[in-house]
């Protein structure tokens, strides 16, 4: 079933909730905010959240829920995380097990639920300004990479930061870290600018996760932390039960990106 | 004893480790941040976090150590958060107990350490913009209120938002909140400005915690959410010990106020 792009994500969360729509929600609900899942059992809550505290770029943290509640309050009022996301990953001891379009059956009363700002808000932001995004001209995911950042730890939670990367034009570079800057709830500034050596990063035209973009004459290549970086930490840190939301397949808020814009 | 105020934080820090000043720290290491202190054990401490992450306004967190760690690692490096504070509150089920000045021999393994950010640093910030601070220039401790405006609660925090108030000038108001805006970690915009009556605040001559202060022809009030937000929440919702700094008395950290604006 195909969704209308100008549809309220009130129409389009029934939708997926009926179990009428199970794709990627890039381009859905334009303005509005859309989340990135994850979901622990109640003793690695307190850990997680530090970690998300801890690593605001990686793991903006929009709204947590308390122990077995499954209704959002902030990100929308009433979006039901068990049924509302067109598809979940599950994964048991950092293995990924199943990709299932609802949760209902699995739901347990100390499930903490985590959703964090993703990359797609900025990138509406950056195309507003005319500054373009490459990878969504090219229409591919975005690039992904490993780096050798070491993020802030906390608890059975360690690694290196993934980053996204996105050629823009010499001369609109500045104005990228500005716009970027302002949405400190959905990645914010970038991490870092230019030599992909310096951060760890070998090959420009081999991403870790995504796809490669073209990168044109003139072009420096700029990379924002990225919302991979706590999969990749829990896949390593390996709690019993994780379950994310399927890459791309996210929780459609019906607050505006704007009114996350920190300025 | 008394310290130089220009002396550096690891200085001031290695006199109060000592014993050797327990006064308040207003004033003292200008530029470098000051924080406050809420120690919980364990259990209390997801929703605790929980509760600061969705009050960030009166509950900015600048840190929080894993369970059993007493050394800060961001605030500053390895400052001790069971001696180097000049005197520490100890309630038991909400009721103040006792105050002194080392915790070392009440530590447990199980203690959670939160540090919050202080409204010294952006009142700092004001005063390097001109624009006047009442209760600095009449030597007094700012007035603080209740309001009726309801904080997020989380777990067994709940409660009304506590405000501080500063008299502006009327040309200086928006002034005063583009510089507070830039402080998020740290108490960040006004909550309020102009009518006390529309949050609940019977008589700005009657703080309820505080002292009053003149507010003169042409000057509006303006309210920013208050760090004793967390401590009048905390006493009510009773758990079995807290541990948190005697008011004005904080600790000092390595990082300067200016590292915490967003922009």
């Amino acid at each position: 079933m195909k969704i209308a792009s100008e549809a309220h994500p009130v129409e389009i969360r029934a939708k997926i909730r009926e179990g009428a729509f199970n794709r990627p929600t890039a381009g859905l609900a334009p303005g509005y905010v859309q989340a990135n899942l994850v979901i622990l059992r109640k003793p690695y809550a307190f850990d997680f959240l530090l970690f998300c505290q801890r690593n605001p770029k990686p793991c903006p943290i929009l709204e947590v829920l308390e122990p077995g509640v499954y209704l959002t309050h902030f990100v929308s009022d009433g979006a039901d995380v068990r049924t509302d996301i067109p598809r979940y990953n599950i994964y048991r001891n950092g293995i990924l097990e199943d990709s299932v379009s609802s949760i209902g059956d699995l739901w347990e009363n100390n499930f903490v639920t985590f959703l964090l700002g993703c990359s797609f808000s900025f990138e509406e932001a950056l195309l507003k300004n005319d500054i373009p995004v490459r990878h969504i001209e090219e229409g591919r995911n975005v690039p992904m990479f490993k780096t050798t950042i070491p993020v802030n730890s906390a608890g059975i939670f360690k690694g290196r930061l993934v980053v996204t990367m996105r050629p823009i034009p010499e001369e609109l570079v500045i104005r990228a870290i500005q716009i970027t800057t302002r949405y400190a709830m959905v990645h914010g500034a970038p991490v870092h600018i230019g030599s992909p050596g310096s951060i760890g990063i070998v090959d420009l035209t081999r991403p870790d996760y995504g796809d490669a973009v073209t990168i044109r004459e003139g072009e420096v290549p700029i990379f924002w932390a990225c919302g991979v970086t706590p999969q990749a930490v829990l896949e390593e840190a390996r709690p019993d039960l994780v379950i994310t939301h399927t890459p791309g397949h996210m929780l459609i808020g019906d607050i505006k990106n704007e009114s996350l814009a920190i300025l």
